[in-house]
């Protein structure tokens, strides 16, 4: 739908990757700029992506015992003000509706920022015994959060899709259990089907969503040095379930608080996705995220058209009888240098090119999105053929993007070391950290990096007896980053 | 998750419809009241049938060149108010957002009551040439309404979920076509994955959506008499073409404006089939519909526990290995009675008895949801047989249902007989019309009946020469009734 004169990036991922950002996501048609600032529309190829994503989570999801269910878009503001850290924690994030049709509303009604307030209620209702429990809830939405910093598409935006799960167990282990369980599908989201590292973890006990016991993380490192939070996990102990009186009966009749939990993971996976591996030519992804996983491109004369199109609609046909997501482009009024341009901006991750070589040799000339690595392939079995070449390309991205994060993990234990190495290389500095928000604030009042993540694994010994900042006794290992 | 007392319907489907349909859905576990009038809390059994309607739909759609996108929840007043006949059908029911965080903003922002208005501008910025055309957009998302009167959870809310598709074409005819293609999968959801039959028809000119041509819509008869519309597709014309300046260029390189559509199915749909299916057991779910199709209830002495249970458990196994949605319930801690009146509640279409003798035989009795028919099968190809079963239920549903909308179309050619029929029938009164609002105002008036549908065959000849109301000549038939 672009025309040809507005096809093909123009600026750098390495020399401006902000622009470059910009221009991908604007000329890949996945999102416009909506009229109101922080808003943006999800155009069909940026949808696809939220599509794909979400019907492997929401798959792993119903495996383990989730259920989804929708619950309103507003909430009153007196159940939004019912657990006090919430309310302090999104009161100036939140869009207020004031009027319904012409009349004043008697109480203003809350965007959801976020639904444990209306949802916690709920679970109160329909909990009665320990035979109630696990409860497990999860909702697909959008959700509303007035933030007043710049906006970028997919990362950071006033609505943003998301979904959030919400959890109510019978004990403090089982919403442990519970948090774990949502963060290493999280962790495997990114690995097999976004194709990305993450690193797993805590946050500092300061940095734990509102109300919550431990809030759970995957951090993914992006190309500038900056590191995403991908998706959290929480584990709410039972600070929920007392504003909201979610209680059951035990075995021995006993009334008892639930222990909760919430989870959620946001579009702004798909920031992720093409900030990390998209490159000057336009937008790369994984085959397991591509809407066409491979397209076909016939390479014609006047006199090989026929025989051409042929053989391609025959290859097209293989696979797409193999549950190949393939598109031929058979389009007349275009030469294949343009089309290999256009499918190379929208990502396509495998590209079939087909001549009368190919035909009279019965082959294919297969081409990697990323690094352009061509090879001939007979068109025998080309259906498993192809799958390999998926599974290469989706190895390809990962391997690199495995070994960016191994290079950007660097250890540090003293402040001018930590300074020096996040200000020169970005990345991650691991370190040795007393527990204490003071010692963060050092290091962020510096060079705006912060503790992104905590390693979970008890066993892990802090790689100094000291913290690095004040010298005190160290008791956990701290990973400092700056963020997006 | 009910506590025993309370399961069960206790009110009369015949004799109070209303309490009845709202303890269905609450005891059926469909969905709650939410605190704020006019909300509802969509629980997981209601929100499966909600993602059941839209797998099918959503499958058609794409089959059908339409794609899914995202637009914000918001929309500027100014956006809102450039198609005169839009602000003007929805200013009454907008709900407004007023503040961001602690800041009033600079212009109120309406929470979408439907979306053309932040649609078509993308659609023209998007649209150059003919190439461009057909572009077909759809969202699944929820839409708020502020509506006064009484809600009636999936009938009657001021948020509710629904798809709305918009599509911009080249021609009138096409967008005529557009129209019809989705009425048309409205009507195949509503037969094929409903089992419920409708009337097909356009609404009468001054019954169409805000700025449409022609409103379409397919109307469901519900068991008190009363007309439900089941979903509309408008073709829009080019007025909001005009209003957002949607145009391409055609081939010979002039501009033209281009025509669009759009179309909607809501929840409603649920609520229409939880009302016409249902009984005084409680809910009743077409196959097609029912997150649970099979159910299996060992029957079992303590002797006989083990064995049962174990040929229970292959039984299963065969279903579900089938594609079939089979559930074993084999709780120690209820009765076989308790599980068929809680199976019964739910819906589930087929109920599988397994005792000792069915054991013996290699058997299973297999009893049908709607009317208690009971068979007794062999286990071998089991799984066709039970397809079999679930083809017949639907089949009974359908057929009730289309026995009840042939009965309840009379023909009435004068205002007494048009009075007294739906007075004391219900259901639909076919007749002439001669195409003025006054002479539908004349009935409207005294029993509250409207039409609620013109049929679109412009080979059916009106009933009669003379309206039925006015007796100027009748131009066409009209259907008149009571509505939801």
């Amino acid at each position: 739908m672009s025309g040809e004169q507005e096809l093909g990036i123009t600026e750098s991922k390495e020399h401006s990757p902000g622009e470059w950002y910009a221009e991908v996501v604007q000329k890949a048609e996945l999102a416009s700029y909506a009229p109101m600032g922080g808003f943006i529309v999800t155009r069909p190829r940026g949808y696809a992506l939220w599509e794909r994503l979400q019907d492997h989570l929401d798959g792993w999801f119903k495996e383990t015992g989730v259920q989804n269910a929708y619950f309103p878009l507003f909430i009153p503001e007196s159940y939004l003000e019912k657990e006090k850290d919430v309310v302090e924690g999104f009161d100036p994030e939140v869009a207020w509706v004031t009027h319904g049709g012409h009349e004043e509303l008697e109480e203003r009604l809350a965007v959801r920022p976020t639904s444990e307030s209306i949802i916690t209620p709920f679970m109160a209702q329909w909990i009665r015994s320990h035979r109630d429990l696990p409860l497990r809830l999860n909702q697909w939405c959008s959700v509303v959060r007035w933030e007043a910093t710049e906006t970028k598409p997919f990362f950071r935006t006033k609505e943003f899709l998301w979904q959030e799960g919400h959890t109510a167990h019978a004990t403090h282990e089982d919403a442990i259990a519970e948090t774990l369980r949502r963060l290493d599908q999280y962790e495997r989201a990114y690995e097999e089907v976004l194709a990305m590292p993450v690193l797993k973890g805590r946050k500092p006990p300061h940095d734990t969503f509102p109300g919550a016991h431990t809030t759970t993380t995957v951090e993914a490192l992006m190309p500038d040095g900056k590191s995403v939070q991908g998706a959290t996990s929480h584990h709410l102990g039972t600070s929920f379930a007392e504003a909201y009186d979610v209680t059951y009966a035990d075995e021995d009749e006993e009334e008892r608080l639930a222990h909760t939990a919430s989870w959620g993971i946001s579009w702004r996976a798909l920031g992720a996705l093409i900030m990390t591996h998209s490159d000057d030519q336009g937008l790369v992804l994984p085959p397991a995220m591509a809407p066409e996983q491979v397209v076909v491109v016939p390479i014609w004369q006047e006199d090989t058209h026929d025989e051409v199109l042929e053989y391609a609609e025959a290859v097209t046909e293989t696979l797409d009888d193999a549950g190949i997501r393939v598109h031929l482009d058979d389009r007349d009024e275009r030469n294949p240098g343009f089309k290999f341009n256009e499918w190379e901006l929208f990502g396509v991750p495998v590209r079939l090119e087909i001549g009368p070589h190919e035909v009279e040799d019965e082959t294919v000339t297969v081409v990697h999105r990323p690094d352009g690595e061509s090879t001939v392939e007979d068109v025998d079995d080309l259906d498993e053929t192809i799958e390999e070449h998926l599974t290469a390309v989706h190895e390809t991205l990962y391997d690199a993007a495995a070994e960016r994060l191994d290079e950007n993990v660097r250890q540090a234990l003293e402040v001018p070391e930590m300074l020096g190495t996040i200000g020169k290389h970005g990345g991650y500095v691991e370190t040795a950290w007393c527990g204490d928000e003071a010692c963060e604030t050092v290091i962020k009042d510096e060079i705006a990096a912060e503790i992104v993540m905590v390693p979970m694994d008890d066993d892990v010994e802090p790689p100094a007896e000291e913290c690095a900042v004040c010298g005190d006794e160290a008791v956990e290992t701290a990973y400092f980053a700056r963020t997006y």
